[in-house]
C-alpha cells in the first residue's frame, strides 16, 4: 500500500484511466512488494476489496483524520532493506527518514512516531545497538519525538535479521493545499534532488560490486523541503510525493493517474549523479525508476514555480533541486520523457522489481 | 516493549526496586520477545538509554502527545503469531484487537489504525485474502478505521508467511485518571474474565495436541469493557492494563513495580475455564502466565469496587469479572499469592518464555 493507494483509489472513483486492477493470482511474489503494477494490482484487487466492502476508509500512507478540530496525519511503514546498513544510512535511518517523510508530503508536520521492532533470534545485540542509536540520531535531526514501541523475537530463519515497523503522526499544515488529484495543466514539476542515489547505493551495498566512485543514500528528512514549498508557493502547491519505490517514474505516474492529467517530463532536466548515472547503465536500470528516501516531486501552478525553485534551492541538501517537466491536459494519465535526443516515449509503471528490498 | 516499557521506566525513575536491568548478551534470542525478565532487560538495558541519552521520550505500548489541545495517544504493535489462525480468530483478529486494546487500557477511545503487512514470498493470495477480511471485521466490531497501509515482500525463509504490524490512534477519555503508577493500597483488583484461553489456544493449534475440550481465543476489543469501568468507577479507577504476553502474573508484577506497591492474589478467585486450566495442568504451564488478549485487570479504589464490577459484567464477555485481590502497602514491588490451600508464595515475572509468538 506504499503503492500509493490514496491516488489509486481517487483514480478507481474518478475513473480516469480506470482500468481497476483484479488479483488473479495465487501466490504473493517480490514483485507485489516493488511498487510497480504488481503492488498495485494486489492493493486494488486484494486488500482494498476487503476493506472497503466493509465501510472502511481509504488506505493511504498516510491517511487524515479529524481529531479535535484539527486534520491529523497518521502513516505506517515496514522496512525490510538488505543489507541493514548501506553508505550514508541504515535501517534505522530509513525508519525515521521514511515515516516523517510520509508524513511531510502530505503537508503533515512530523511529531510523535513509534517503533515496532521484529527481531530474528541471534541478531547480535551491537548491531541492535547501532540501530536504536541511529534511529534516535535521526529522529533528533528530524524533530521527531518516539513515544511507543514493541519487540517481538522470531525464530533464526524466519526473519532476515531485523525487520522494523513504524508509525508517525502529524498535524496537517494549515498552508497546505496540495492533494495527489489536484495536478492542473500547466502546472511545473520540481524534483528536490538528484535522482536514484538510494536504490543504487543499496544494490551496490548488496551485491558488493567493485565500482568506483562513493554512492551514498539521499535518506533525509524532507519537512524543511515541504516547509519551504508551503512558505513560498502555498495553495499554488498543487500536489507532492517522495519518489521511494519505483522511484521518480511511478510517483509520475501514480499522480498522472490521479489527478487524470497528462505529464511530460525532459530527461536532460532530470539531476543525476555522475556515479549513480554509471552504475545504473553499469546494472541496467534506469534511474527514473531506482527509489529515493530523500528526494521529492512537487507540482507547483507556473506563477510560483521560479519562487518555489529558488525556496527549496535555500534548503541544506536541496542544492540541486530542479524543475524537469509539466503536467498536460494531452493524454491523461500517461507520462511521457522527451529524452536527450529529442524524441519522445511513454514512462509507464514497471510490471515487476528491478530492485526489491531496498526499503 | 510491548512488555510494558511505560511502568517499567516509572519505576527506573521512582527507584522502586531499582534494579535497573543491564544487557549483557552478545546476541538476541526468543527470551527478549517474550514479556518476561529478558524482554526487560532488552528495553532497559539496550534500547531505553539510547533513546533517552537522545533527549526521546519514553517508550510506551501507548504514548501520548498533546494534539491541538487534546491528549492523542499512540500505539504500536507486531504480531508474529504462529501459527496464523487457531481457534477463535487469526493474525488478522489480533492485529485489530491488540492494537484498539493498548489504546483502551490507556484509557483512550480507539479512534484510527494503521495495517502494515509483511509478505513472505509464496503466501497464498486466498490466505491473505482471509486474513485482510478478519481485519476488516474485527475492525468494525471495535469501531476503528483502517486509515493507511503499507505492504513489503520478503523473499521465501525470511519471514513465517505474514507478520502484521499496527499503529492505533485514540484520544484520551477526560474520565480516565488511571496510570500505571497510581495504585494505592486497599485498591481491590479485577479482571475482565478468565484468564489463560488465548495462550493455550494457540499452543494447541501449533502442537496438534489431541486434547478434548474447544478451548478459544479470547481474543476481542476491551473498550467496552474500559468504557464500563471509566463511566461506574471515573477517578476512582486507579489503574488497567490487558494482560497479554507474559499473563495476568506479569501485568500484576508491572504495576506493582511501577506504582511501588505489593499485589495480593487470592489464587482460588482467579477464573480459569476447567478445559483451560486442564489444558495448562497438562502441558506444565501455570494459566497466571499465559497470553489473554482480552483480559485486563483494573485497580480500583475499595468504595467503587463494587459498582465497577457490576458494570463490567453488563459487558458483553465479562459476565465472569472477578474480584481477585488487593494492593497492599507491604512488600513494595512484589506479587504474593494466597494459594487454594491457604499458603502464600511469591509469583515473581518469568526469566524466559514459556509459550513464544503467541501474539
Amino acid at each position: 500500500m506504499r503503492a500509493r493507494s490514496e491516488q489509486l483509489i481517487t483514480a478507481i472513483v474518478s475513473g480516469a484511466r480506470s482500468r481497476r486492477s483484479r488479483f488473479r493470482e495465487e501466490r504473493i511474489t517480490m514483485a507485489h512488494g516493488a511498487g510497480g503494477k504488481a503492488s498495485q494490482s494486489l492493493i486494488e484487487g486484494l486488500l482494498l476489496p476487503a476493506l472497503a466492502d466493509e465501510q472502511l476508509e481509504r488506505l493511504a500512507d498516510a491517511g487524515t483524520i479529524e481529531l479535535a478540530g484539527r486534520l491529523a496525519a497518521l502513516t505506517s511503514d515496514s522496512f525490510v532493506v538488505k543489507p541493514i546498513s548501506f553508505p550514508g544510512g541504515s535501517i534505522g535511518t530509513l525508519a525515521v527518514n521514511g515515516t516523517v517523510n510520509d508524513l511531510a508530503v502530505s503537508g503533515a508536520r512530523p511529531l510523535a512516531m513509534t517503533l515496532s521492532l521484529i527481531l530474528e533470534e541471534g541478531l547480535e545485540a551491537s548491531v541492535l545497538g547501532e540501530e536504536i542509536e541511529a534511529v534516535a540520531r535521526a529522529a533528533r535531526h528530524a524533530g521527531v519525538r518516539v513515544i511507543a514501541g514493541d519487540t517481538k523475537v522470531v525464530e533464526r530463519g524466519q526473519a532476515d535479521r531485523m525487520y522494523i515497523c513504524t508509525s508517525g503522526l502529524g498535524l496537517v499544515d494549515e498552508r497546505c493545499r496540495a492533494s495527489p488529484s489536484a495536478l492542473q495543466a500547466g502546472d511545473l514539476i520540481a524534483v528536490s534532488g538528484p535522482v536514484g542515489a538510494h536504490g543504487t547505493a543499496v544494490m551496490l551495498a548488496r551485491e558488493q560490486f567493485a565500482l568506483e566512485g562513493d554512492i551514498e543514500s539521499d535518506t533525509c528528512s524532507l519537512w524543511p523541503a515541504v516547509d519551504a514549498l508551503l512558505e513560498s508557493a502555498g495553495g499554488e502547491l498543487h500536489g507532492m510525493r517522495d519518489a521511494t519505490r519505483g522511484g521518480l517514474a511511478s510517483v509520475l505516474n501514480e499522480l498522472a493517474r490521479a489527478s487524470g492529467v497528462g505529464v511530460l517530463v525532459r530527461e536532460r532536466d532530470v539531476p543525476v549523479l555522475e556515479p549513480v548515472a554509471g552504475a545504473c547503465e553499469l546494472l541496467g536500470i534506469d534511474p527514473m525508476y531506482v527509489a529515493n528516501e530523500g528526494v521529492l516531486a512537487a507540482f507547483i501552478a507556473p506563477a510560483a514555480a521560479e519562487r518555489a525553485l529558488g525556496a527549496l534551492r535555500s534548503v541544506p541538501g536541496c542544492e540541486q533541486a530542479a524543475l524537469i517537466g509539466e503536467v498536460t491536459a494531452a493524454e491523461p494519465g500517461m507520462v511521457l520523457v522527451e529524452t536527450s535526443f529529442g524524441g519522445r516515449r511513454v514512462m509507464d509503471l514497471l510490471a515487476g522489481d528491478p530492485l526489491p528490498r531496498i526499503c
